[in-house]
């Protein structure tokens, strides 16, 4: 491989020849960015005469011509036309094909684009690689793009010359293995946010469930009861209300599949007993959990701050003061009520503020500076600071309203109610695991002890998850 | 080039010997780099006897000595001194010179610093590189700092050196081609946001012209026809009126390069044309106008959110409150005004949190986690509905303003009505572009399908940007 | 070196044979990505017929049949078990062994585990590497965690077969020199906020103290004097005046170091001499400081902007508007206290969104597109600006409260004089540094220059740092 490269080296310095077969936008910017970083570039075109907007400094000639002059050859064609590439089978036999190719949609044909092509060409040794790297990327110097190239491949000679060039282009190769992985790096870039689906589906569940509920208990109820019309409350003050619910149940579903998993394996006595699935999926996205949680902590704290500057309010206040001052009453002064609006107002700014902390170090370059005890201290022990003040936050606000006969209309509690009874539980059963007797248990359990007489350890590699509890 | 690697490398397991002529600040904190990466170190000094502050583990020796003793050697002298280094060329013959002065300021001298060099010494093999990199850099173990080493030079061999001394430093290595670039690199550390410049100036210019525009039609109309002074309100009344319309308008000229660019290509018929030159310039900043509009949005918030602790504020409210109650009405609550009111809070906050959403996922570090379609889904689709909210919220503060004499002092429309020119303009084409009929021609366009009877494509690389309209 | 890579490679393109020594989290989760990767993996187990939950395509066989598989054996079992390993000697016997151990605490053996590994198989070249990768981070495909792969010994060869390993799973590698590193590369993983820690504390002094403070001078005053228990303004009112104290003195004691580093060099007449240790850590430090008074200055803007929805404001208002009612007074307009409260809060809330600015360039994806003038002019520049900014605010929101008797309760000063101390110092000499004269002096003795008759200079490579003054 080595003698490769210095016969590829060629007198003038350059870093050797490369050919692309294909003239479209990643062929084109591809092709400049070889030709930056020193290679010769070759492209092969059915068509060598209109080729237009090809980079300076390449050449164009027909695919056959073009494929003898290099090693490694970068095939940017659609997939309907690899059938044309049977015919130079002579010609590719022992070079290394990268197959950068893309589908339209998942599962849009039988074997992966790269598969195919090795069984048109089985000569060759085909790589797959490039596809999950954008033409736009490679133009803008790889500064604010992915840098990471996914290789897969049969040949580890053909793969390591595609990991060279990624390498002399600035990126990072990571080999992924055999060529069968094709068709999921093949699909890696048609997905959408894959990881955000159960969060969003649970965000979007919980908020149509709590508006439901609040417009039921305050507006419809007002309209029918009192018979007011307070619709126009909808847009701030029943939001204001779903929000903080929202934010405060998903805060703690992030943390309930660890102590569920904690209790899963006090009762198993053992670590090596795989978790039910549904709990698997629900601890890959706690991050996502509260991420949404956070937005919906913001959109509160945004909510909350307008309230001075609304109309409504601004109506109220009038018209209270006017009230006092015609029935020549003075305002009370309660100590109660001062220390209970401003330690409400407190813990709700603290935990927020704690919660923009947890969002920050999970932006990927501040948690990549972080080792793994420092993640852990903030995302654990922070984390369930932020839960507690929260939960206390929405203790406060409520204060004595549970005792009161009007916190119960139609039979429905008050809404902020509803939303502490999740984090309670969380709250509840975390104080339990942290008992001593029992917090020694779980570690013991966590490298690797097993409770005797607990037989049946199941061989899955998925339970390696629970490093992650 | 791998026996040098192994002939370098010594019995006692180092990496081999490296020579960094000149003991500034750059040389020591590379040498010291390289002493912890496991190289032997040797400082060529013109006065080897007075070197202070060098690194525990480097010897120190006349230039000539330790030219000699090793392959690669990194000239960190200023260029002033690079006349000396001409008479040790028969020392330098063959050996890899690596060049990594910055100058003061842009085209300070005709020619690159690596150039000049390279035609002082010309059988030595010269490489730019590592100046872009800074001691600090150097120093703090590459963590929070740029990590890419940009290398260019005209022997293979030679940058191949420097790329391994730079992955055994941790740091990703990239190649720019020939020695030719040198000049660019130079030029990059003299950088000050480039890309941020235009954007910066537009919004320096709307910045200015709207606040004249505000300030006329406000405080000298107030001056002038009532009579009255009310300059105080220049400090926040007045800039919580520019800044929103700022914000409002930057936003809307994120997306009006795309607009302009469907269209061109549309009129067109291909996408193989070139697009103007200001066209271009326009679409690079989009990134950088968009979170300027982000930075004039915060401040409106902040702005608003301080309204009811103004002095003014409360004044104006103690007095309403006061002749209320003196001619003994009530305030008279409307429907209209509560919905009203709300609905163009709601649509502000909503608007602001899509806005800081879209800013997020432009850290690099959050981009680059995230694929092609999900980029766009983000910047495209959010972004289009962020300029929605914006755009209502805006209509909705104006209401029916715009009926009322009151709206024209003077003939200038009430300022928001500037701010909406804009915005609607690029609404209303988006509308028209993702009509099924264009948007199917659009698309077609992109993939490469050209008018039939439109000829004469234009072969020049810049139109590559289109990709990324 | 290279020929080795080529033995190992097989025929079925396989990467080559890697040997794990232990069977626990970290070994299974380094198999499978080796396997992902493309490299055929072994696993050595005391206990071969019972290890559960190995990846597939693992094979598991004695310790002893698997370190003579392959070159490269990874070492995952505990110290205490290393003794084991030595009646494997003769098969160890120039074998590459990776020790990627860790302690539960620092300093908890004499050597490292790594020396002491040595020690025990003298004849093999034991490599430390991998211990600062979390099992965690090589499972999540190393998206979310530092990618870096720390590396010392004694034997380069042994070294380079790990670097290669580490960039095909797609990870960069750095080269820490000689296996005498090891006890350092051991510690890293055990740290909790090295740098934090002298900035939490000088913030948790500054809190206390100020909290003090202002407890006495509002709340115990008031009870002693007044007779009144004002104790339930402790939660915001008191709270909102220490954190703004804070984050300005903290946000000054940025820019002290730098300032008092200028200073010693204009006394020294040289850069060459050493800072005293106390000014060294402080000025490591400095980044974490400023990030500490943004957190406080952002509770500051939270703790103000909720003033407004306080009972106890609710009620003083109240209050004042009866009042005014009662006694037929109208509230007068002043127009000085106009300018000044909107000036003051126009200050904070800039000189706020510039504090937010300084902490977003401070990511390490953002600083990291950067260069070095770029960086300096944000955090140099911007960030006197922002110092500038929020002193104006803090002297506008005294304004001439320092006239007046009622300042002085019990002869101590409000607190807002205190808090301006510092950065008036800060700012006066910066002041002073920027006068031409001082300028030119303190430019050219970073230079390098030094004034005559000043001898003395200090070998120590510590002074390196002064680069970042």
């Amino acid at each position: 491989m080595k003698s490769d490269a210095i016969n590829m080296t060629t007198l003038n310095g350059k870093q050797g020849m490369v050919c692309i077969l294909g003239t479209g936008d990643f062929g084109r910017s591809l092709g400049l960015r070889l030709l930056q970083a020193g290679y010769e570039v070759v492209y092969g075109s059915r068509n060598p005469q209109n080729s237009p907007l090809l980079p300076n400094g390449a050449r164009v000639m027909s695919q056959e011509e073009a494929s003898q002059r290099a090693r490694v050859i970068f095939v940017a064609i659609h997939r309907d036309n690899y059938e044309l590439l049977s015919c130079l089978s002579p010609v590719l036999e022992g070079k290394v094909l990268v197959d950068v190719s893309n589908n339209l949609k998942k599962h849009q044909y039988a074997e992966s684009n790269a598969e195919y092509l090795s069984m048109l060409v089985p000569k060759a040794h085909v790589v797959k690689a490039f596809n999950t790297v954008s033409a736009w990327a490679l133009q803008s110097g790889g500064l604010d793009a992915n840098r990471q190239v996914l290789i897969c491949g049969n040949n580890a000679d053909a793969k390591q010359a595609v990991v060279d060039i990624s390498h002399s282009l600035g990126l990072t190769a990571v080999d992924r293995g055999s060529l069968r992985v094709a068709s999921e790096l093949e699909d890696l870039p048609l997905q959408l946010f894959p990881l955000w689906r159960l969060p969003l589906r649970i965000s979007a569940g919980l908020l149509g469930v709590f508006f439901l509920y609040v417009l039921i208990r305050d507006v419809v109820y007002a309209r029918v009861v009192d018979k007011k019309d307070i619709s126009f409350r909808i847009m701030i003050s029943l939001a204001n209300k779903v929000f903080p619910m929202v934010a405060l149940v998903m805060l703690a579903l992030c943390y309930l599949p660890g102590i569920i998993a904690a209790f899963l394996q006090l009762y198993n006595g053992t670590k090596y007993r795989r978790f039910p699935d549904w709990l698997d999926r629900w601890m890959l996205c706690r991050k996502q959990l509260g991420l949404l949680a956070l937005a919906f902590a913001f959109l509160h704290v945004l909510y909350t701050l307008v309230i001075p500057i609304r109309y409504y309010v601004f109506y109220k206040r009038a018209n209270l003061y006017i009230s006092l001052v015609k029935e020549n009453k003075t305002y009370e002064f309660s100590d109660t009520m001062a220390w209970r609006s401003d330690a409400y107002l407190a813990m709700g700014m603290l935990g927020f503020a704690l919660f923009v902390l947890l969002g920050i170090t999970s932006l990927p370059s501040v948690s990549n500076t972080l080792n793994w005890r420092e993640f852990r201290f903030i995302q654990s022990k922070l984390g369930y600071l932020t839960l507690l003040l929260c939960t206390a936050h929405g203790f406060l606000y409520g204060w004595d309203k549970f005792l009161h006969a009007s916190a119960y209309k139609w039979w429905m509690p008050s809404s902020y109610m509803l939303a502490l009874v999740v984090p309670c539980f969380v709250l509840i059963f975390k104080t339990v695991l942290i008992m001593p007797c029992i917090d020694r248990t779980i570690t013991r359990i966590r490298q690797g002890w097993e409770r005797p007489g607990k037989a049946g350890r199941i061989k899955d590699a998925r339970s390696r998850r629970r490093n992650g509890v």
